[in-house]
């Protein structure tokens, strides 16, 4: 199936979207309009619009959107008709943050297998999962069909932990060190860059103070 | 002093830039050309390029950038001649990692105070600071000059902590609770979400398997 291409922006909106959407059908809401979404979102009513039109004209002037029927829309758009399984490297506290995190969204992405290098760790349970030794990383990939390798480790072990997971096979990383990862093109890498998020904030937050005084 | 005006992605991506260039001036490289840039970052050399020329010709023609100047340059676009001070609300296991994660960039941004509406944390340290109540928060931010809130809270008691630090006067919020918050327009909220990021990913290892399969 030929896919559309959609812009890096609209796709990070998209799950967005889908979140207030669900939290909408959760308390039995039908309808929405792009207005509303916009006040939940701070985004702009026309921005919402412009990036739902991408998938051809699903609301009605004056009605707005059937909810239920933009959750199917999206989740298709997104590729969400199956389970991804993801493996999640160094049981800090981050890594235990993320997996009871997981129970959210476990219907798409769900992190079935738990590594650590830290023989402590080895054994210990979180949010039922067994942290496995990184030996056991390349065959609990393979058999249980891992695509995703979520990367919790210090920055000083994330390049070899990223390389680990290459060899074994994954498509894709999310990755939480404070280190930039070589992989090859054919990986898909973000980076989910908490220093990154924290500089843009301030970023914005000083230039709105500035622009005020002036 | 009139700000540039820059785009949201670009803003984002200047963090992820000063982060490989200190990495770099800790390895003592001077000099960097957009095609090692592009290569560290997984970015197009012409996407560097492009955001770099934004704030005039810094880059020469088969040298590359000057390291330190770069840094010095973005450091300024980003208004980091000074800390920004920060609460952090939730001290559980992301709580716990953020706090400890702060130490790469508490010369920019800093968290000094930490607060949870569990008695049994209260008064427990993290990485050097005590959990204080809740009850404390308001007068906190106002007498340290704290300008940004972190949410580390469970999505049912995110949108309360926002409205408490929205009345204690934040600028800025990072949400990392997995719900969609309001705040006045006057406050610039960002989310952090796992959710969303990992939807992302899954959506482009998705789209490349079918590409490759046509």
């Amino acid at each position: 199936m030929k896919q559309l291409k959609i812009s890096e922006a609209v796709v990070r909106r998209l799950p967005v979207y889908l979140q207030v959407l669900n939290e909408l059908t959760m308390r039995e809401v039908h309808t929405v309009s792009s207005q509303e979404l916009g006040r939940k979102l701070n985004l702009n009513p026309a921005q919402i619009r412009k990036d739902l039109a991408y998938f051809g004209e699903f609301g009605r002037k004056g009605i707005g959107y059937d909810v239920d029927y933009l959750i199917e829309k999206i989740r298709q758009i997104l590729n969400l008709d199956k389970t991804h399984y993801a493996a999640l490297i160094g049981a800090g506290n981050l890594g235990h943050a993320l997996c009871n995190y997981n129970s959210y969204i476990r219907d798409d992405v769900q992190i079935t297998a738990v590594f650590d290098a830290n023989p402590n760790k080895i054994g210990t349970t979180i949010n039922g999962l067994t942290v496995q030794p990184m030996e056991a990383l390349s065959e609990q990939i393979r058999s249980q069909g891992i695509r995703i390798g979520i990367i919790t480790v210090p920055a000083s072990e994330a390049q070899n932990v990223a390389n680990e997971l290459v060899s074994a096979g994954v498509d894709g990383i999310l990755n939480f060190a404070p280190a930039i990862l070589k992989v090859p093109d054919e990986v898909r890498i973000h980076h989910a860059n908490f220093t990154t998020e924290l500089l843009s904030l301030a970023y914005y937050i000083e230039n709105e103070r500035l622009e005020r005084d002036e």
